[in-house]
């Protein structure tokens, strides 16, 4: 029997991409949830894009997280392509400073949504704590976590700030 | 023995949001996802919000749809309270188009996600079907209607335009 | 023996497309350039794009002009599958007027070009001129037509402005 | 008896924003002006918001000063929860420069204000300044010494550039 | 002995402006709150402008509110005139929506603030109700009515949306 | 009798605008054109600014270039004092770069005009080359040095890029 | 003897422009000044252009005011065929409301200026009058009409608004 | 005979474009087209912009990559004045970060197309690929290359994102 898979796919449009998409795999290690990482690009890989986006479901994942910048395709392709839910970061690009990724991830047509996060290292995050949620859906244990992870937060913010 | 709630909570700033949320509606009636349509205002009902926030999960819903326009705080804020997946909706607004409803949706610091959909109607849609990929993880025959009201929608594109 | 098939293909997302791109047919019409209009939708029919991507060359088209909406992704998709000239026509979008469309065609990663026409109309009339323009460095007879076109418009610009 | 509380209080989402905020301490200070400095995060401490915006006013606070980044939800959160006068600093943000902090704070429906000032330090310290403005009206040396600030302020201005 | 003055000032830079900036008048009517509408034009009266923020301190006024649009130049001239607190209502410009009047307004340099509310109507109305909390500081019966008035809108959100 | 003072004003809102500002200032130096330098703020000084408006002509001044950022009032308001041609140049800003200061300085409703160029220094240098223009138009001497200057620049273009 | 030709040439790229720029025409006419209206449209009729930027001095020509929209080069292409003052007018683009315009008019670089005025009608109107105040150094009886055309303007701004 | 020039004309406004439009040649190089980097300021050199312009064709090139920053005239002013396909490259401009460039280029009036590509040194590399893409409609040899190069970066694309 072929190993269980992991839960989430964090895919992203280039290596130089993973300085952002990291923070949602780093998220994911403390909450738990099982991921993989990987390269798939719309524009230089489109078939590897195809392939994924068809299998995805059969892999075994169940949510997929997909990251790019620019004129950012990758999110709303894999979406195109597989009935999983997709959350999609807008990564920060040089000229236009991530304001063109997120318009092109976030704007998709009635029909097929992309669930986007914020422009950058944030978005990232909150993409994986956001995957997170959903599998927690179904999963008593990550649910705990995730509320866990979140009262720490809320009480790890000081009263007063400090100079 | 209470009756079970919906699924999904359909919330919206204010009766004028019905207009675009009830995209969202439709399509979660068309693929048989249970569902209710609230006006939780933050700025005019603050405890309103903050009680659906905290007791959401309590009240059964899975996935929660907010939509709002201009400074739109709903979605953020309800994040902010509840750990279930919450997907957001920027409303047309009348000065500056959505944009400011965008950004103040999908621009969320790290730790607190709102998976932000299309400014103004597609948006709504796309956040129904959303929410329905999100409980279609853990219910076959949705993931199985989502399958299809997809297939139809891919069969139902002709090949070459008519004037 | 196969029939030869037109020189340029047009393609658009959706049917809603073609009160844009039906401009760039007229002025290949005017010019005497054979193309075929088709509907490809990059998220409704993710495998229609692969395919005809994938098949552009061998069913003999030269240039593809490619027009779409919002998260515009099917220029560029188009580019990543086919080695073939592609013009991007970004159609304006009902809430961000084409701003949307433009930087999701324009913004394309190096390697991988969509050349980029104007947002709406005019962008589909130039379109089928920029394409005239590139067959026409093949073909003399298309060579003259074009420059007569243009020398047409030249003679019809008048030389006061008329209440 | 209880002591009396501080004029003003200045909310910030998150330690980091002090950098900026502290602007409107300083020149709170200048003027006499008494005033507090508090970490509030809309999105990690929401019941803490929640609090602060109830008793704001029987706290004797009279006016809030609130400062945030990105979706900046905190001023008019405030505003939704307390009568009394809120000002907003939009703080800049990582990719936007703040354009998003300025429209999640000052586009605000009708019904619940939030007066708001420029993007980042000018604006903390204008923040600080109409707080005291306001509290000038009913109390006459603070008057005098916030046309005193401004008149020194005035006289400071050379009258020729200088390399 | 002089009859007393208004509280408030609302200005506007032309007769046009009035569309809008009588939502601020109609909202200090329902509060009981005296003002006094003019027009004061920065660009073509700048000797009326620089009279009326030289004397508005004088003339008795307690808040300026003022409206203006495309290089709206009004409401921050005045705050460079008075001590008083300035209300800033960006009004909604033909090219730009009013884009233009927002930055003209709200990004003022340290030390000259404007409290600058959102664009077109709900921003007057909000400076109307931002200058009577403002005043309610040191009046009792506008804080009480000003309550009331809030809890009136709260009141009248309904549970549900209607179609 | 009065000495003839400078034919151009060169003024600006704060000492830190100095830094582009001095390049109008060199370039009315190469071409040998009299000004005056000076700082009137229009926010910090509104007197300083209404008396140098009014009196611009009576000293002499035939053209006033003005130079300020963010919400930049000064070339308007100084438009608005005097019937002189006024140039307005757009500082670049710290947190919109400059597109607040374009807008404020070139939106200016139709009765007031400000000729507004490029933002920062491009802009700042090309105040002095319009200022020139303008002056030249009496001054058949300063018309040929403008002709020659210009002449220089072309020459110095060279043919080809150089590594 | 040639008969002696307008003072002022107002070119614009098309017929369509003519809506706006007949603002300019107007007041021109109401202040006595001489003009010539005349389409010049850079990428149509490129030769004119040029043409027309390489005599409008020796036509008798003293300033330039120039309209155009979208990727609006006539303004900027004119002033480097020239070096008579040359002012440009954004004309209101359907898609982006006039941004494009404005952004390809002001953005010149340093050496060849264009005095660029409001997005549409108001931008028209003020280029005929920033004309006017720059025929006006060298026409003492045109500058009295100047003065009396504003003097008439400010005395005409009512004191208070009228529904 | 004359020898036969180069395919590509590579075209900058000035020295400092070509780090950008290097790369535009650097691709080029490796796909064996041949070309030639001028520089032709549209506003220092209009004529030799125009002569440029109106002889492209007959000095052989059958491609026109043009570049240009800020107000970007050159590439739809060349687009004018030649039947040759123009392709467009916004470069980088310091205060808008190529926003401004890009509209002006790619914003051409129905007539006049220039086929535009991504801000800044990936515009510049796909206005190569492009142009290379256009001359192997009618080059076998090139196509194979151009084929080849694309596979090899597809090649290049790594599965997994390393540290």
């Amino acid at each position: 029997m072929a190993p269980k898979r992991a839960d989430v796919a964090i895919v992203m449009g280039s290596q130089s991409d993973w300085a952002t998409m990291k923070c949602a795999a780093e998220v994911l290690d403390e909450l738990g949830v099982s991921y993989e990482a990987r390269i798939v690009s719309a524009h230089r890989t489109p078939d590897r894009l195809h392939q994924f986006g068809k299998t995805a479901h059969e892999q075994g994942f169940k949510v997929v997280v997909a990251g790019a910048g620019g004129a950012a395709h990758l999110p709303g392709m894999i979406a195109a392509l597989t009935h999983l839910p997709v959350l999609g970061v807008p990564v920060k690009s040089k000229a236009l400073k991530g304001l063109d990724s997120l318009l092109s991830i976030v704007q998709m047509p009635a029909g097929v949504p992309t669930g986007t996060l914020a422009i950058g290292e944030p978005g990232a995050t909150n993409a994986g704590l956001l995957a997170a949620a959903i599998l927690a859906l179904s999963d008593e244990g990550l649910s705990q976590r995730l509320r866990d992870w979140r009262a720490a937060r809320t009480a790890a913010v000081g009263e007063v700030p400090e100079d």
